[in-house]
């Protein structure tokens, strides 16, 4: 059996920072991110023990105890909307913003386009808070499409402008934009995919022709690890999606002569090496004979 | 059997407009052009009758009798470059634009896209007299894609600003688009395929899936005449493109029930009817029960 690592696998540039911040402030005072810091549950668990809380709501923001009552808010590395800023700022609140400087510029592109008298368009989940956080940003109507099916369906409209979802495959986003192409007289877009997304997507590709069975690893609130898992489906490997060591099943490994391991932008190295040692353990409890 | 004639077909509004223009203007003197008007040879040739003379080069204007020697060059509607209209003046050419209003609309935006900065693409036939024309427009260096084989080895480069011939068929101009999609960080895409294209691309699909047999009006030399014969055999139709009644070859009528009719943009409505008639006479020629 041979274990091979995707060449492009785990943390992005964007999430290292967004860590590398709560921790820093952390290390001073409490700091509470609306909604989770990264999409990795584990991670953010690890985070909450040294000072980093999850909130769903402002007002779930306690004053802090010295600093004059005055609390950080580190905005999550997704970004949020302005609505929410302004609401932080009259609460009194310091706010640290760990936006991914990618999404960022998303969000900035979205508001140009949107200034410049184009239809906006979101290439990616309507639901995803980064999604919703460009879509706020921008202000006023905007359109997300997560297909190109929803793309045939839309009305005819002089200029439409577009934008991505950082964790979007470029595929997806060709074949939206392409069929907005029919759709209006001038279509601009910006293709706001982040480079290591579509890092960590070709080297899924590559790998996942090469392997028996795809492990993708990254939380499944994480939406560039789900694009990953499918990239893997796919390609017509076996692909398992899991988000902890202990949700992997050794079965799936009976019979594989190379596994491959990918992993999301937001999960971090521990998870992946712990994920590696247990296969490594299911295979030896296999060679020794024993079920396990 | 039955004749149906396509729910638009033949003369557009931009080739229209230019005979009307060239017919005014000779009834007062000669008119040249540089290249052929309309990309008919047949009505090309019925002009030059009454005085509009196509020639390949403007060293074959000669002066003007009357008038000062002042000869008039009418712009085909084709439109030509900023250089061929500088060395007419020069000449001291009274100068009378008959190019499409449609295709000057592409050479403005294509002209803009450059001024902002955008590697601007041509999506077109690179020889054709108007994609020569845009190209002139712009100034500097344009790059012309026939189709995505060809936008698949474009270069990266940031900005790409797309155009299209105006007789390009929408999914072309939309396959190259979004090949360059992949290309850029940034794609602006005029749609300058003209309403007309359009109209007939779509009611020439909408008639291929209902005949027998489909007869393709209009110039060899007519891009969008070219573009309504392989809409035909896309569609698996048995088509046959031809300029003048003449060509048609009664044996291809044998054994078919509906008769498909459509012609380019630049088809005079005589060339039509006389098509229409031959169909006629070699169908009741065969009723006769003698051959052809």
């Amino acid at each position: 059996m041979k274990i091979i690592v995707a060449e492009k696998a785990g943390f992005c540039f964007g999430v290292k920072r967004a860590i590398k911040l709560a921790q820093d402030l952390a290390s001073k005072r409490v700091v509470y991110t609306l909604g989770p810091l990264i999409h990795n549950p584990q991670e953010v668990e690890r985070l909450k023990k040294q000072g980093i809380r999850s909130v769903s709501n402002l007002k779930r923001v306690k004053p802090c105890p010295a600093r004059g009552g005055k609390s950080t808010l580190l905005i999550r590395s997704h970004g949020i909307g302005p609505e929410k800023i302004r609401e932080a700022k009259r609460k009194g609140l310091r706010i640290i913003d760990a936006t991914c400087p990618y999404v960022k510029k998303a969000q900035r592109l979205a508001k140009s386009l949107k200034k410049g008298g184009y239809r906006v368009v979101i290439v990616g989940e309507a639901r995803h808070p980064e999604v919703l956080g460009i879509k706020a940003a921008t202000g006023g109507r905007v359109l997300v499409l997560e297909d190109s099916r929803q793309a045939v369906r839309f009305p005819r409209t002089r200029k439409i402008g577009v934008v991505a979802q950082t964790t979007q495959s470029q595929e997806n986003f060709r074949e939206v934009a392409a069929r907005l192409l029919d759709k209006c007289e001038e279509l601009k877009a910006h293709n706001t995919i982040c480079d290591s997304t579509l890092a960590r997507q070709e080297a899924a590709e590559k790998l996942a022709s090469q392997v028996d069975l795809m492990i993708v690893i990254g939380g499944y609130n994480s939406a560039n690890t789900r694009r990953l898992a499918e990239i893997g489906r796919k390609k017509g490997v076996e692909t398992h999606h899991l988000e902890e060591a202990r949700e992997l099943d050794p079965r799936w490994l009976r019979g594989k002569g190379e596994i491959g391991i990918t992993a999301g932008a937001s999960t971090p190295d521990w998870i992946i090496k712990e994920v590696i040692n247990r296969i490594k353990e299911a295979k030896e409890v296999e060679i020794d004979g024993r079920k396990d």
